[in-house]
């Protein structure tokens, strides 16, 4: 599965992703308005809401991205509607031929992790028959419960060549609160780094393996040091933006080929409408706003590789 | 919230929590095909023969024990036709006055935290109006991502008065790869501890936090580590019963005033009628054999206390 990523990001010239992450205050008011009017001012409207937001934003980008990234929680916070949009979403990002990445951030014990990495990534037998739940081509990956939780995800990357990306040190600020203590006289997520790679080493796809990492964006100084563990992990980037990464930092993310690493950017692209930079959209034209960033963004990380 | 379910623990003198991680396999084959009949050999099939499975176990429970806890992993399997089911047996446990643990095991960064809060704790504003989404009493939480991934958590339990579970020290078997791992000579759970107590010291209920932690059954010898580390903490503990845990093992997570801890049995008690000892009861009263299983564990559980 790594493999159709790479291709996708050679042929787009483009290492990123676009986070699929909607907040009602990203929605122009004329879009819930509408929504509001057909379906109620109620969780069902805003999920109609949502799903013509990212409608949009998917047809204007499309054709610029190899991957989109959408945050199930953003989708979940609404119950069964919600969901139902989750599913629109990764299927029209996946007519488009595009690559979904789940952001689930999901990981329990063996059977429990199982039954996630069905509903995920793999198929549900009933009776001879096989059913896809929410099915995407990547999901992330919680590794606090160790290997008998992550283990489940890689045997469904084998059989159904998916992939994931395992949390290894994520952007928030207080990510270092545990991920940097130090063990050994190493940190946390070096240990966890040494594991994906562990965890990864039969999944290969390629020089790559299907097991990849989530490393933050604003977290430059440790890229080095992460790339060297795990030169042959893919890494999932989020932080760039609106979270504070910079391409000239990120640069040490790639390996010597030019790949390596995808980019995520959620706010800084959904919402770029909202920033001054693109206020000459306006509204309405959300979309064409979220274009010319997907664009500039692009433009961005493609300058230091 | 935490007195709401020592209230129930007391009535019911049952410090136990029945859950409900319905696997196919466990589900008698006559509820599959009644299902199957109605709905097809497919997801809505499968996810109503599970309703059934649990509405039965529910009626035939409810008397007896203060709360129940549904894994979502195992509705999520089933798309969205299981998270209904998810929706549904979560609200039939309401209307029966029970206390309902949602085991999602969510975390995040902070605003995406904060979703998966008002998802499953909280409540969702539309236009003035609000909404409940999946709505339980107390959720789950990894706190891989620190303390801005479980604060949005902690907020929504102030704001509503609702109640998490921040995983400490997990029940499987690979739980140490990590979380026994020494920092400054201590393992790592107990530096999870510690912020638990800090997170949940201005969320306090009478003498007990509504932030609790998830300490696994599995690991006797840390418990009075534990318990001293974390006085007025409650602890939801997995991992009794068919994973290996005891309840002499259990004393322990027990304070002097016999409160203090919620021990969870799934697989021992729904599927109770698969075990030798209950088989008696033949797969047509699998009800009645996990009514029997909860009555045996929570005597088990009170011989020790």
């Amino acid at each position: 599965m790594i493999q159709n990523l790479i291709r996708k990001i050679q042929e787009t010239k483009a290492p990123i992703c676009v986070g699929l992450d909607p907040m009602i205050n990203y929605i122009p008011d004329a879009l819930l308005r509408r929504s509001y009017r057909e379906f109620g001012e109620n969780l069902e409207g805003v999920a109609d809401a949502v799903w013509n937001f990212n409608k949009e934003i998917i047809d204007h980008t499309y054709d610029l991205v190899p991957a989109y990234k959408p945050q199930i929680a953003m989708y979940e916070q609404f119950g069964i509607e919600g969901l139902k949009v989750y599913e629109k979403t990764v299927r029209y990002c996946q007519e488009k031929d595009r690559i979904v990445i789940g952001d689930a951030k999901r990981g329990d014990i063996g059977s429990t992790s199982a039954a996630y990495a069905t509903a995920h990534l793999g198929r549900l037998k009933v009776r001879g028959r096989t059913y896809k739940a929410f099915h995407t081509e990547f999901v992330t990956v919680n590794p606090y419960l160790g290997t008998d939780g992550v283990k489940p995800f890689v045997d469904v990357c084998k059989a159904e060549d998916a992939g994931i990306f395992v949390l290894v040190k994520t952007s928030n600020p207080s990510s270092g609160e545990f991920q940097d203590r130090l063990i050994d006289g190493r940190p946390l997520y070096e240990e966890v780094a040494r594991k994906v790679v562990e965890w990864g080493s039969d999944c290969k796809d390629g020089r790559y393996s299907n097991v990849g990492a989530v490393v933050g964006a604003t977290y430059p100084e440790i890229f080095v040091t992460m790339r060297k563990l795990m030169p042959d992990t893919y890494f999932l980037v989020p932080g760039y933006g609106a979270q504070g990464g910079t391409a000239k930092d990120l640069k040490a993310c790639f390996n010597e080929d030019g790949l390596g690493a995808v980019v995520n950017s959620s706010r800084g692209i959904i919402a770029a409408y909202r920033q001054e930079k693109y206020e000459r959209f306006g509204a309405e034209h959300f979309a064409e706003a979220s274009r010319q960033a997907v664009i500039d963004m692009a433009a961005d990380i493609n300058s230091v590789l």
